[in-house]
């Protein structure tokens, strides 16, 4: 594959530069977005939905690359329980991201791509720039702020760091303070990137050779800590693909083989490995409570919103452990906080996936 | 790093060819051993102990590459819990492998190194050669046959397929039958290694290039697995390594990612890349109960073994789930077997680490 090229859609140039957490600035920068749903005159029914490692704007549309729903689309429309009849949902590119948003592809001062001469960002500076667009769309506040794993830590750091904006925050699957073994998985993934001679130091745009073997690999190591070890059995077993008998061969006999290198090729279609690098970077820093002088609950002391939090039994990457932490630190600032434990089968995916159970707690909460 | 050198140790080479599971032969094979203690005038003490992955013969002396104690130095000595005092204790490099037994480093028909044109093997088929091994040893029955991870699956095979050679096995972090989770881990580790292009489709040797890259991504890969979460934790956390704050960079900030890092490039002075790939491919082949016609009581129908069977709760590999039903599969037998789950607190790699309770279940096992 070729360089991943984001196809032209609605997006902002914001007015300032953009100031760091490195230290550096960033500009000028581009945020690309998607709405759904009408803004209310007095704009008290804007809701903003936050992605995924390797999600984009598309939370409810057809994504533009692939062709396939957006990927909340179950969640988000018509009469769903983030109800565009109701609401008015904007969902952001993050900045480092690839569908539009300013990130390692786009263009630098000299006209070349930045390549690896991209800033290193965070969570905060992602949820930065959504902040400054919200400002340029003319909304001050939130009726809600949403988002699940990445998307959820972004909620979080804009709850904390903007108090005054979200009147409501739902987090699900996401953490505070990202663990080590997390960081752990997404430095075998950036390591694997690195590894790909065709990485080029980052400096493969326009060379007719993209890293995609290394990403391809950081995507199916990735996708692994998605499911769970029960999904994995029940869907896939040691079921062999299209064959009778395992070919005592290197060929994908299983058909979890055969899912995984399908996985990760499709991946590299519509994902930019730079990208891949600078976001999961920005997790790996991420530590609300760091940033907030060692001490989480203190990281929550200005906000007034109330809460949502959210877990799945068989989340092994985010386990319901680091909710807890997170809802503990809620309690300790007198914030209104509910904290439900879903059972569901699919592991840390569950949040894109079919559990009613988390469209009656999305919907119910919207509605408090 | 050039290709990995065995040094020359102790070896016998095979009388006959090795009829393999894929229905090929291998043919001449060597078998490269180690023996710690005396075999006593009645052949009466023997323990064969088999080892894991990436472990080799080296079980209770000095790694010749590395200059490390054994990997299982603190288990088998004089007076330790595998006592050389009372027996005489067995370890083969598995073939496959790249410590002196045959693999894809060794000299094929043509002179040339076999690569990718090894035959596929499977964990039968490296138990099959040591069994051809102990007989040229002239030792017709063990005191113990003994495995960690893929040393346990050994020993199982060894049980079901010669039922009357071991009189005791003791399991340790093993399952009967490889899972789905386990099948996936280890084929990212695969695609790791063969998306690097220095592995030039197993023909690397005498290039002067060999896939360290992907090897050492396979390992940090594999290295997260045989950890815990808590472990990881309690070890690392978010502690930055050798730096007072984030370089908001790629460099290795935190001591997880150095850790890694290091055990993945570490692992290539030692380690052939082919022989990770048909080591691990073997593993995934592993399903005892469909060797034995779907039902894996049936597979030790014929043992009249006592069994051992050791799980750590930390360890999410190779969980205690796996265990229980190997020890139910036993019971339904009426094979002798007692079942421990140990509190450990260092995951998978709790067999080969300071956990005093193990020493005992160990050392009690073999004085019954």
């Amino acid at each position: 594959m070729a360089t991943v090229q984001a196809p032209a859609g609605r997006s902002i140039v914001l007015p300032e530069p953009l100031q760091l957490d490195s230290g550096q600035q960033l500009a000028p920068v581009t945020v690309a977005f998607e709405t759904y749903g009408e803004l209310a005159a007095d704009k008290s029914n804007a809701v903003l939905v936050c992605h995924a490692t390797s999600g984009d704007q598309y939370v409810a549309s057809v994504h533009p690359l692939t062709g396939k729903p957006g990927w909340w689309d179950r969640m988000v429309g018509p009469g769903k329980p983030i109800d565009t009849n109701r609401f008015h949902v904007i969902c952001a590119n993050v900045i480092g991201g690839c569908m539009g948003s300013t990130g390692p592809a786009s263009q630098a001062a000299d006209g070349q791509p930045y390549g690896m001469r991209f800033p290193v960002i965070t969570i905060r500076d992602m949820v930065r720039a959504q902040v400054a667009m919200l400002a340029e769309l003319g909304i001050e506040r939130l009726y809600a702020a949403i988002g699940g794993s990445m998307g959820g830590m972004q909620a979080l750091s804009l709850a904390a760091n903007w108090p005054d904006i979200p009147e409501r925050v739902l987090v699900v699957g996401a953490t505070a303070t990202m663990p080590a073994q997390n960081i752990a998985f997404q430095e075998v993934g950036r390591q694997a990137i690195m590894a790909d001679p065709s990485w080029q130091a980052g400096d493969y745009y326009g060379t007719g050779k993209a890293p995609d073997a290394g990403l391809s690999v950081a995507r199916m190591a990735a996708h692994i800590t998605y499911l769970s070890e029960e999904s994995l059995t029940e869907k896939f077993g040691r079921r062999l693909q299209d064959r009778q008998a395992k070919s005592f061969g290197f060929d994908a006999d299983f058909q979890i083989e055969s899912y995984l290198r399908y996985q990760g090729l499709s991946f590299t279609t519509r994902f930019d490995a730079n990208s891949y690098l600078y976001i999961t970077r920005a997790m790996s820093y991420f530590d609300l409570a760091e940033e907030h002088g060692g001490r989480l609950a203190d990281a929550f002391e200005k906000t007034r919103a109330r809460f949502c939090v959210v877990s799945f039994d068989t989340d092994w990457l985010y386990p319901t452990e680091l909710s807890r932490r997170l809802v503990h630190a809620l309690n300790a600032t007198g914030t209104a906080v509910s904290f439900v434990e879903l059972s569901a089968p699919y592991g840390h995916d569950s949040f894109l996936l079919d559990v009613p159970a988390l469209d009656r707690v999305v919907s119910g909460f919207l509605n408090q």
